[in-house]
């Protein structure tokens, strides 16, 4: 049985990564897939778990070199999601774990349509905006283009199989726990011949005609 | 926000029923929807609780007056689902459980295609013949009648949304729990006029047309 990938979206400042981190610990077999940036680290922010940081340069050779699933400039930054990765891990029978902005989300739609879409939204705009006002770690302008852009992003969640309205922490981390164990028993997920050979073990051959 | 139908099915002596029993204790919003049945009461069954039981004449004169969303002839006895209880619970916003055998669910399918539809199936043909064996609560040509069945209800599978097969009781609820609170979830369920108008609060009108 292959594996799935999920791809989780939302506006920045939802809540996204507290809600994965805390799903990394309770499932088995789900990897994270961990982007290239070129936005330089946060604070606690490490190399090659949170996300590979790379040059302009370098990020742009490996662009070139079809190296990504997906890429975009954010707030003036360049994410992508390293191809080989994820690809490595559906056929390991994983299940894989993608954080990217919507922009993203929406270019990984197009090449691989068995995965499965999450957005995971605010109480509404109006909350967003306090909580990215809280987190202070911006200038007002910047924030700005952050809000602009999370409504437009909010206005593509019909393009997702599943929306999360992040109000509560823990119903949000069960919603994303329950998504990721239900899929794995979507029908047309798993009912490959060697599990109907499975569960028609005992039917003689002169019956299966029947 | 309406409520959600969700069809359980699977061939009989598969382990159905006691894994929506543990469900039902697990979540809220849930309702257990009870069919009609001529079939006289096993021990221990409840009229009202398990099964309505009715004469044969009174369940032709309900399904005569189209109160059935589904019926069908099991083994010789009639099963039917009341459409008013399921048709409420839809408009109250439950979750609805439907635990009928597979002839039922693919006539449901035809009419509710917004129903979710969930197969349990027997780790394999021969371990669903060893159960029932053990069991022994039925005479051989009854029993062979059953697995006759049993064939037939596994060759359907493909037309159902999710499979459980039932190999470990324990893992078989979390996967039936996980399926009943993702479905709650889907952008197509709950994406409404009224959500719309809550998560996109702060939005001053002038800026919706960015």
């Amino acid at each position: 049985m292959k594996g799935t990938l999920f791809v989780v979206s939302g506006p920045s400042g939802v809540g996204k990564t507290s809600i994965i981190s805390a799903l990394m610990n309770k499932l088995e077999n789900i990897v994270f897939s961990v982007s290239c940036t070129t936005r330089p680290p946060r604070p606690g922010e490490v190399d090659g778990v949170d996300y590979f940081f790379v040059s302009r340069d370098k990020f742009i050779e490996m662009r070139e070199k079809g190296e990504f699933l997906e890429w975009a400039e954010v707030h003036g930054n360049l994410y992508g999601t390293p191809k080989k990765f994820v690809l490595e891990n559906i056929e390991k029978g994983n299940r894989i774990i993608l954080d990217i902005d919507v922009q993203g989300a929406l270019q990984v739609k197009r090449n691989f349509d068995d995965a499965v879409f999450i957005f995971v939204a605010p109480p509404s705009y109006e909350v967003l905006k306090e909580r990215l006002l809280k987190r202070g770690t911006e200038n007002s302008q910047s924030m700005l283009k952050r809000l602009e852009n999370a409504k437009w992003e909010m206005s593509k969640i019909v393009e997702f199989d599943y929306l999360i309205v992040n109000s509560d922490l823990e119903k949000s981390i069960l919603a994303m726990k329950s998504i990721v164990i239900a899929e794995s028993y979507r029908t047309r997920r798993i009912l490959d011949e060697e599990l109907i050979k499975r569960l028609f073990k005992g039917v003689s051959e002169s019956e299966t005609g029947n």
